[in-house]
């Protein structure tokens, strides 16, 4: 695939140009170069702004074409009013890519300047980045430019907002979640690179293993693309939206909120199903799947085991299996006696696998073990509820042992309920490569997409 | 209501035999002492164990019959075998309700000691809660009978699970949560006391003013009793229900797990809504839910404003409430022009009203005042996205600050995205008596079941 040149500096510039760079902390110019700098990006910064000769240490230029090397991206924080100006100093300049942070422009109504905006962009070959967004991280390279938290956590999940001060405050999330990232992209008004451009960049990035999009609309008339594009980047890597505005005031609501035009959900419902796009209906719901593909191999099939030490926990589990279409295997005899050998006597050798409340580590360890030795299992749920013989740390050590000594050969979700050791625990398996969630529930919604995604690549390849 | 004296000393007692008492750390027969004795129980507490003198401090005795006071309460920890035959002697004793944590009854089919029990019982006018349970606890007289965790925290929120493992876990959870809970009870193999029993206790307690209960299935025949006797207690408290096996598969789990017919989910659901109880689908819903009960008012009609500092989660918060049957208001022009007041000229004072991320708390202030003041609005629901300018914790302050002001006179939901210092913001809202939640859909979701209970009541009574 020929990669554009502009889209290409969005992630990965060689230099980049603050304009509008500010000494005062509190102002966006300000914080926006602090987090080029600290979080550590290594190409060259070059703060404009035309009343300081330096700014944060650096040497500041009176305009980009002052700057005597070559910018590829500039990212503009000026006044709505300056806008245009600089952007025509940047072309001029050779600059690749104008990251937009200034709002004031279609989504208050005056689309003028931004087709003027755009126009410009065009008559010098560069790409625009909004305006109207809070910037962009890229974190293989660590660059933050954003006005956001600093300190994002490397991964493999990309993260694609239409919604600023959500994209915003979910970053503060990923952070507090130990959410590693590859990037995080703000689209705000997409007067030219859009959501389908950032995710074609990143499915054909070795550092992103899941793209993530919340989405409000698209513009009219890209619908056709959308799904075309999609249906190939699809192949290559999962993504997951939350498409925001389903309702019919929700809808209304995001019209009025971007400017884009909304269209009736069905026929988002209809996009997203031929291009592969996988639909989540929460935040919480998008990244609780994101962790899974961000952590866990593609199943070889769809049999799914639950090993659980409580029985309801077990019947939670299995209600949503049921619901999300998740395979419960019927274990055979065989495989039964197997079960039956890991567990007291009144324990279950059926799915679920209930290894009961008296279970400690090796119960659990043994049971993994003949879970990942037999062929007819090809998914596994581990299922965990407090109780007093059991410390759920020493779970997490032991679940983190087994998964390790067969290679991360089979998809493993962990549900867990409990008290602060028990979220300890979790944390833990978290990170060790191995997602973990509150709750049976969620654990098996997870797994779900993951097999969801096997089902439709099967079918593609297949 | 006459309340049975049996069920009365279950919550109340008076005095407690703890039968198989043990003085060995790490056996149920201490812990449950030990719960009992450090929780902070007032009443007089009697260890039973043959072959000791003291136990934790306390005079042992061999048998409850040599025990010179009279005994409400007898907990049974001793091995199965030995069950019936402390039982009679209790029931000799007088005691009024025996609390068997022992099993190895109907749950591994042994139904015949299970029937003799409840003989005993019987004959001696006793109740008996259990077999096979983790225990009872009743916060408002420092009772934790149970072998789970010991510092529950007060507050309003009965818990009621067939499902030990769940139960127990859910425990420290609640603690970690800082959810405030009146009672915890373990049901079992519901031999004798059964969930309807519970209920019906709890719906004349004054320390708790929502009723949540872990469903797995009633004992043949008792359905019709349920519908009767639940219509009549969701009049008086909200009743939330989380019935697990209502898939095909689950159902199956559920009848091996506690022996109990789970029947059709059909019927469950028809029982549910004649009877006026909420069904939630996850622990997750039913605690947010609970929440709410727990501390806002029933509101005075059904039209709902949003308030946010975001376009994308107000979105959000519109899809949900448009899913939940939440009537979203549409101001009258007078009353948007108040709210137009309250916001930067960007801002919208539709539905939601949007006060743009320059908003600070001030904005919200003042338009928490012009949804309190105006008699359009019957529920508010708040929304923030973390933002450079606005610090959540200051925020909840200002939130419970104008909530106060107004008596608590409207029900408020909170919902929130960020990092670690907006989790500090809305623990801070919870503990003020504020439900607040990650994200605008759980929020929305959890005023929607106080909107629903409320439209139940109104149309009860109406």
């Amino acid at each position: 695939m020929v990669v554009d040149e502009g889209v290409r500096a969005l992630f990965n510039p060689r230099s980049i140009a603050v304009i509008g760079a500010s000494r005062h902390p509190g102002k966006i110019g300000y914080m926006i170069l602090k987090n080029i700098l600290d979080y550590g990006y290594k190409g060259r910064v070059y703060p404009v702004n035309p009343k300081a000769d330096e700014i944060l240490g650096l040497k500041a230029y009176k305009r980009v074409s002052e700057i005597p090397d070559e910018v590829d991206m500039a990212v503009i924080v000026v006044p709505e009013k300056y806008v245009l100006e600089v952007a025509e100093d940047a072309g001029r300049k050779g600059v690749k890519v104008l990251v937009v942070i200034t709002s004031g422009f279609a989504e208050v109504g005056n689309v003028e300047a931004e087709e003027k905006l755009v126009e410009i962009a065009r008559k010098y070959g560069m790409r625009v980045l909004g305006p109207n967004i809070f910037g962009i991280a890229y974190t293989p390279i660590n660059l933050n430019a954003t006005f956001g938290p600093r300190d994002l956590l490397k991964g493999p999940i990309a993260f694609i907002s239409q919604s600023g001060a959500l994209g915003i405050a979910l970053m503060g999330w990923t952070i507090m979640e130990e959410i590693g990232v590859s990037a995080i992209v703000s689209m705000g008004n997409m007067s030219d690179i859009d959501v389908v451009d950032a995710a074609e960049y990143l499915a054909d990035d070795p550092n992103t293993k899941v793209i993530t999009i919340y989405l409000e609309g698209l513009k009219p008339g890209t619908g056709r693309r959308f799904v075309e594009k999609m249906r190939s980047i699809t192949r290559r890597k999962p993504v997951i939206v939350i498409k925001a505005g389903r309702s019919r005031r929700g809808a209304m609501a995001a019209a009025s909120h971007t400017g884009s035009l909304a269209g009736s959900d069905q026929l988002y419902s209809a996009a997203f199903k031929q291009s592969g796009v996988l639909r989540a209906y929460t935040t919480d719901d998008m990244f609780d799947w994101a962790r899974v593909f961000a952590t866990q191999p593609l199943p070889g099939g769809e049999e799914t085991i639950i090993i659980t030490n409580g029985g309801g926990v077990g019947v939670l589990a299995t209600d949503t299996a049921e619901e999300h279409s998740v395979k419960l295997l019927d274990p055979s005899p065989g495989l039964k006696e197997k079960f039956r050998e890991t567990m007291p006597w009144f324990g279950s050798p059926k799915n679920p696998v209930d290894l009961t409340g008296q279970a400690v580590e090796e119960n659990y360890a043994k049971a993994l073990e003949v879970a990942f030795e037999s062929d007819e299992i090809h998914n596994i749920v581990i299922l965990y509820c407090r109780t007093a013989i059991l410390d759920p740390r020493s779970l997490a050590d032991t679940i983190v042992e087994v998964v390790k000594k067969y290679g991360n050969s089979k998809p493993v979700v962990v549900g867990m309920v409990g008290g602060i050791d028990t979220y300890e625990a979790m944390r833990k398996l978290n990170q060790n490569g191995i997602p973990a969630y509150f709750g049976a529930e969620r654990a098996v919604a997870a797994l779900a997409a993951l097999i969801k995604y096997y089902r439709y690549i099967s079918k593609k390849h297949g």
